[in-house]
């Protein structure tokens, strides 16, 4: 069993992908942790004895003071040009080494890192993990030889995969440098410099394969918020209740539900876990809460209905229903609003991701809002919609396309004015109530 | 006392009134049962020893396979020529017989039957119902002469009413041959050939009115649909609750309701009877459900109002108003969608028929939606509206006309977008939540 | 000390400046009550012997038939000409007297006026109010000499004032000849003759000035209804219920709230105090009701939200809310009208008032709608917008500009159809309840 090998954490994304958000998904917020807590497991397997973050400048900072089971030095990706610079970025540290990538976006079993360093025999030169794809998967294939990994081929095409397991997560490499001179003699312009070296060191050497069982969580569009949220909902999640809580009559909690310091519950509200509500945050009459996490400092007013959600802090609700939508923080929405999370036809919703029309593989999805965002009474976000961070969106507007940054986006006045002929009579109670 | 007398039921009507519903009139369900289970007695008078039903090719085998108190035959109308083609169609079934003519479309107080053949005495040719109407109505009017009456006035016009007495429903006639012969001899163009066949018969026999206390019920018009409903939840509902009922904390049931087997309701809902509630239903949290039938499969969702409504098997809801209304079955309303029931000015309100606008003589009305249709969120559907089969109304929409079947109906793109000139500071908690 | 000192109250006002609202503001009701009946009190200081109220002809004989502590009479100014034409209007009643001259608008501490007559000094001509302002406000700043106030300046603008005080409210002048001298000589065109005339006075007489702790309140402009209501609901409040009050099951209710005879209150209804409910009116279920004041024959319906608010009688609600908002009565609002309360950018509300656009001072403030107003459902009103009397604004509006009496306001026909080219399934049931 190889000794001392090296960790090398991916955490450079651009985050392009990841519009309109503009936290760093790499320090997204989940429950009391970030991505990068869930991302990295607790406890790494005893062969892994030093660890390099390689990430943007900005977050250089943050991940020196994090705090991981062996010590750790942080080198800067100065452009993002993806998973083959950044191996690079770290030559200084892993030149010689035996090495374990681990990619930053993603959430796997812990359990993969000790099955995959197990696989590290003296005969192979690296260790590959992949899932088993049922429906044809834009990603890298794995061309196989007689049950042996040979090769990657990137986005075959439905029908011409080369076998039905998809590349994803982390590598183990015996030998750093072949993988770093690999790198260096590519002649792609594209993306998949990586994936490009992986081959070529593949069709000369001995690598095994890992299927992993069920599917992994990955960070990369900003719908996947949602998965991650699911996931570490029911992994993650530690019932319980903070101090100074105050729950007021008939409300119902079920299943396991955190809630913060200070939080408040109102009246007549039901909440179904598995959910998780910050420090601060107040639950108001009526609600219902299910499936979803609700940061710090919320108010979600009179008559909420929040499913399988994201709730960043300090967001401000009122009568609004919330499915299977992203509200990054700051995020306030006037009475009556609605994130709706479903198309008309029940089809497949689409977002866009640049100028693509991305199908998110959801047929419940709402929409995905940056911080700071204020929306209006009464106003309708269709499914998929994205709105970029200090932005408005008026009263009564139906909104069905994304909209930037920075946008002021308003009804147009769609009314007409002209003289009533009708008079209402001061004495109108010919309708009884029957309540 | 006349014996062996063959009832005539007719249930052939085309059913173009009844637009945009696609199922058919008579075979409408209500409660458990269909229209014509309410119109035609469970018990028939000892005079009635047989039975013929009208109806059209479509509809023969359902009828075929009905349970009746007496031997029935099933005749089909080919074309949909109105009453007097119904009597014809049928002609071998009671040529020199006696017959009593009952309309599938009416439901009427059962002792009516055995009253109009206790008229039928041996110097009566015919015995008629009529009703007394306080206002004009555009129906037969009956004409008499020194109490008897001697013909009927079709829509004589106000204040040319020959008398208060409206003709409707069924009739006893001694002898079908002569109103066969009436019927063929009439050279009328119009709809009212059977009305014109009677007419020359009450001219030249004696004929016997008997009036009819209080408003019958009859299932022309889409909106008749509430009439019905309320006759048949007043009369018709048996309270109680089927197996496996699941009732959550905090649900208030007044009056009779009738829960079907598997329903769950959700806290913090009111019921109030009549209702009724069929199987699998699920109500959802902080509803209110009001003298309003509920189908089967059905999902209410949280904060619904269904107030006085007709909800089909499979209709979908969310936080929706639903006041005078009939849902004809697999709708979904988003999240905030409403049907108005109640005009700004309060007055009556109208609704097309064919190229008509009519009258509906109710100040509440809701819209009449047909199955299969899907509405979004925040939208609005006037009072009085219909809409067809199969079609989408999208989010925001304000509908104020009828929509044909297999409607695509969006909100026109109502806003503008322009950079925002504001900061939204994000410690914005300048407000205390109050609740 | 002066005795039979003469009580001035002045009740003219024209009100141009109070609309949209058509009920004179004198009379406007608050809890039982009227505005007049809290701006005056209930007991005088004994210097205060007789009284005259200066009013409108319309009003002349309600003012006949109040009751004061002390004897009063009633003089009517003919036209609308201010403060100055009011004094004038009651010179007969006045003439060689001392008065105190009261507002009818202003509710102060009953407590002032004693101060005031107390400062009444043999030596002081005048004594005058004021309160310390501590940023610029358009009013009247008193002038100092060497701590003795000796003229009052008009609107001087920010950075030019004389002094922090502004002068406001009533006064006492020791001899009323003097004032009415002044005020026969201005020669000012403008508004402001009496404060001309006073200012000649002051630089003539001593005059003395009460600083007033603490801002009083003033019926001005339509949205000081909001400030009077807050007034009263704190300092005129007898919590209590009357006869046949029927409160149905989990209904909280916290705080002083006043529920008049016959009010039902309906289940999951939370309402906190102070609130007043007047006789008859139904709170419906799952209402939220906070700082309001609802009159009487009023119905709430499902799921309201009324904070911070004033509903006049006889109106008629239906899942609205209803935030910072003043309803003179009558009016209707359909199932999701709301009247928004906050701007998107939650800065200062401005409205109109005749041509200007007068800032409200208030980042909460909803709608102002008059008497006899119907809103459609899923209507949007927005912030400081004024609907006046009789007026129809249609379902689905986005209200941003103020809309005159006697409108009908109707959304633009904002919606498209062509054909549906999708189908829906009759067995959509893929998605399960989850609730």
């Amino acid at each position: 069993m190889k000794k001392d090998v090296v960790m090398v954490i991916l955490a450079a994304g651009e985050g392009k992908r990841f519009r309109p958000f503009v936290t760093d998904k790499n320090l997204f917020p989940f429950l009391d942790k970030t991505m990068f807590d869930f991302a990295i497991p607790k406890e790494f397997p005893p062969q892994i004895t030093s660890c390099v973050i390689v990430t943007s400048s900005g977050n250089r900072e943050y991940f020196e003071h994090v705090t991981l089971p062996v010590p750790h030095r942080v080198v800067v990706q100065e452009k993002p040009t993806g998973m083959a610079g950044a191996v690079v970025a770290a030559s200084h540290e892993i030149a010689g080494r035996s090495i374990v990538i681990v990619i930053a976006d993603d959430i796997a079993d812990p359990g993969l890192l000790t099955t995959m360093l197990k696989a590290a025999r003296p005969d192979v030169m690296g260790v590959l993990t992949a899932w088993k794809s049922k429906s044809y998967f834009p990603g890298g294939y794995i061309v196989f030889r007689e049950d042996r990994p040979i090769g990657i081929r990137e986005k075959p095409g439905a029908g011409k995969t080369p076998s039905d397991y998809v590349y994803f997560g982390g590598q183990y490499i015996e030998n750093a440098d072949l993988l770093l001179s690999a790198i260096a003699s590519s002649d792609s312009k594209s993306d998949d410099i990586y994936e490009q070296a992986l081959s070529s060191l593949m069709a000369e050497h001995r690598f095994t394969l890992i299927p992993h069982e069920g599917r992994f969580v990955s960070l990369k569009y900003p719908w996947h918020i949602l998965d991650v949220m699911s996931y570490v909902l029911a992994h993650g999640l530690q019932p319980g209740r903070g101090k100074h809580v105050d729950i007021k009559n008939n409300v119902s909690l079920e299943g396991p539900v955190y809630i913060g310091n200070n939080v408040r519950i109102f009246e007549n509200t039901k909440i179904v876990g598995p959910v998780y509500i910050g420090d601060n945050t107040v639950i108001g009459n009526n609600n219902i809460i299910r499936d979803s996490y609700i940061g710090a400092n919320c108010v979600t007013g009179f008559n909420t209905d929040i499913t399988r959600s994201y709730v960043g802090d300090q967001c401000w609700l009122h009568a609004n229903y919330i499915g299977d939508s992203v509200l990054e923080g700051n995020v306030s929405m006037g009475s009556g609003a609605i994130l709706a999370n479903l198309r008309l036809d029940e089809g497949d919703i689409y977002s866009m991701v640049g100028d693509t029309r991305h199908n998110t593989q959801r047929t419940k999805l709402g929409a995905m809002i940056a911080r700071d965002v204020r929306i209006g009474g009464n106003a309708s976000i269709m499914p998929g919609v994205k709105i970029g961070t200090n932005s408005f969106i008026g009263s009564g507007v139906v909104l069905d396309a994304d909209i930037p940054a920075d946008s002021f986006c308003v009804a147009s006045r769609g009314y007409t004015v002209t003289t009533n002929t009708k008079k209402i009579g001061a004495d109108r109670h010919k309708y009884k109530a029957k309540l």
